[in-house]
């Protein structure tokens, strides 16, 4: 068993189980990774920390891991803390970061989970993994099971944006185009598990993605110097990255090693074209119905039925936070807003985020002298597919037309 | 004038020209950086910079920025140096590295020489900025010009891949598709200088880009503990990567920084499909012919004219390098061949290094127990375009096809 780890935790009745062999579900719902948070207080401080490399790695006493040869790795760097004082001024606010995930390999913070799940799956033995994907996740997991050497199957709803198809075939994986969302390839992986030996790693459905993602929310911390900022705004699909998060600040908490204060209220930010969270959270209900005819262009939130929808929910709440869904239709302007004027390219999820926060300074949920935190969570460049912009063109045979070269517009 | 630059140079004659003005060309030719190596050596040590945080910045005595106030930003961290076993295995290498640039800003080392480039037109007080591109400096040139609040101009082929199309126009930059290739797209750009009031940030016209890609040379030298590898292969179009490692090599030696012994021999990796540095190189000659009617999915090393052609073979033949190109059918497999068995999603560009290493190997130029280095130049995933891969689907309304999920290929 990794050095600080006690043991496991169902999330839906708090059952201890086993940390010594694979898990998947407990009565059909995720599971905790606990930490003895006091051994772990004792034995790290704060300036060891910052001695290390600068990788999500530097957190391992966190970290379900067993040591540095166990490590499958593309290189997780800490994503950049990037100031926005153009679209601060923009949406009226003071302070406004966005924290890149698309910086990481494969271009989201999809990689964060999924070296932590290919480290502990190939550390267990397992030598096939298989799992639905809404875009991201896909190409993640066919990276790190490439880098890992084992066989990745992925199922992925046939409109999912190109790149991730691409990519995920690139990398080698068995990959296929399903007539549905992603709901209906989690069946796939449920109905092919046993006949195909197939180790199953959709969101939460295995215990150590949310310990990947929750280096998120450890690495906000140290950026912040231990003082975290108000408002963190996240795009909300399967949830994995929200409730890490909280789980990390739960942690440092009882760490001892945060700044005393109120946590960040946490934000779930989703479509219009599917919002199932956010339907939960207006009800005051602490689980969610399905979303029907989920429709959005932000693939990753394009999640009608979250595992862990309950584990959203509570976080949000227990934070003081909210749960809002923005336009569809304004997501593409919400993502020119951010690239034009912090040339930060954030994915239509994150999108929704800044639509969230117009919205949110608006009602005067947030003041203007709020510390806000946005996360990027993929590179737009991902998805072609959400903007059908007309690019000009110019014909080199021809006297070059300076009039149009010059126009402030042609969108 | 940034506290360790002493000059300008001529790379073509060697004249002396101001730090303290903006330059472009001299005599029509590009123009080095020239720093007090001695005085760099003195006022800095190996251990100062390991404490630094792990960006482009550590560098700082050795770019030409002024102070950190001025500096354009996106997060430009070291890239991972990915060992990778499996690949070295096929080629029959004992020691391979990929250095991983697809996780800059953009997912492309050409934000290296943008962040640098912007950086300092900024600071002389450039408000609009103007540049061809063949895909990802156009990409990198729009986002760091939308952070530094600056105009930006873009003039790329119209097959240009898609996803460099999209994160230009998202990134709020005046796109431009042009019937020619980048040549056609330069002209543009020298035309219309005065008229449009453009600052002119093509490759290698004006100096600082160069000192921006040098820190790829930088942090290898410091991740390899200042021994530096064999053989370094580069994929080759405008070249300013190659030329700026090599400087990089220069500089440190001159500094008294690297181990004792031979710099790595330089490899400038280009496609059959357009290969002007390969037929100087094979020629003899210091200066590179056109190429004509150059076409490759690379679309990065589709430049049949470089302006800084006699850098680029200078810096080959003073390593004892070569030039070599691949077969331009081939680099879809060499794609698949690195990330199925790493899973680093190398552009098209970087194949034809997976190429060219294979190639130099079977020739016995590499021999198995050197120590060599790939540089993956950019994200795989921006280039939809170079795989016609069909991907299988399945159809839910029927019983799913296990056999055909289970069979071992469908490519």
């Amino acid at each position: 068993m990794p050095r600080f780890v006690t043991h496991l935790e169902g999330a839906i009745d708090g059952d201890r189980l086993s940390a010594d062999t694979l898990q998947t579900l407990h009565k059909d719902r995720p599971i905790w990774v606990r930490y003895d948070l006091a051994a772990v207080a004792k034995s790290l401080t704060k300036d060891q920390l910052r001695q290390r490399p600068q990788t999500m790695w530097r957190y391992r006493e966190l970290l379900p891991y067993y040591g540095e040869a166990d490590v499958v790795s593309l290189g997780e760097r800490m994503s950049p803390l990037l100031a926005c004082p153009r679209l601060a001024g923009r949406l009226r606010l003071e302070q406004l970061w966005i924290k890149d995930e698309s910086q990481l390999p494969t271009g989201s913070f999809k990689s964060r989970g999924m070296a932590m799940a290919i480290t502990m799956a190939q550390r267990f033995g397992v030598k096939r993994v298989a799992l639905p994907t809404a875009g991201n996740a896909g190409g993640a997991a066919a990276a790190y099971a490439a880098r890992a050497g084992l066989e990745c199957f992925v199922f992925m709803p046939a409109d999912t944006p190109i790149v991730n198809q691409y990519e995920c075939q690139l990398a080698g994986a068995r990959t296929f185009l399903v007539n549905g969302l992603i709901n209906d390839c989690g069946r796939i992986v449920r109905e092919g598990q046993e006949r195909m030996g197939w180790f199953d790693l959709s969101t939460l459905k295995e215990p150590y993605r949310i310990e990947g993602k929750k280096t998120m929310g450890l690495e906000l911390a140290e950026q912040f110097d231990w003082q975290l900022p108000d408002v963190i705004l996240y795009p909300t699909g399967g949830g994995t990255g929200l409730i890490g998060m909280w789980k990390a600040f739960a942690e440092l908490q009882a760490m001892g090693w945060l700044a005393p204060g109120k946590l960040p209220r946490m934000v779930a930010a989703q479509s219009t074209g599917c919002a199932p969270i956010v339907q939960a959270f207006e009800a005051g209900a602490r689980f969610a119905n399905p979303f029907h005819n989920a429709k959005t262009v932000a693939s990753g939130i394009r999640v009608p039925a979250a595992i862990g929808d309950f584990m959203i929910l509570d976080a949000i709440r227990e934070s003081g936070g909210t749960a809002i869904a923005v336009e569809e239709e304004r997501l593409g302007e919400w993502m020119r807003l951010a690239a034009s004027l912090e040339g930060i390219l954030v994915c239509p999820e994150s999108a929704a985020c800044v639509g969230a926060l117009e919205c949110l300074v608006h009602q005067g949920w947030i003041r203007a002298d709020e510390r806000i935190v946005i996360f990027n969570t993929g590179a737009a460049q991902k998805y072609v597919e959400a903007s059908r912009c007309e690019i000009p063109r110019l014909d080199i045979q021809k006297p070059l037309d300076w009039e149009r070269i010059a126009a402030p517009s042609d969108k």
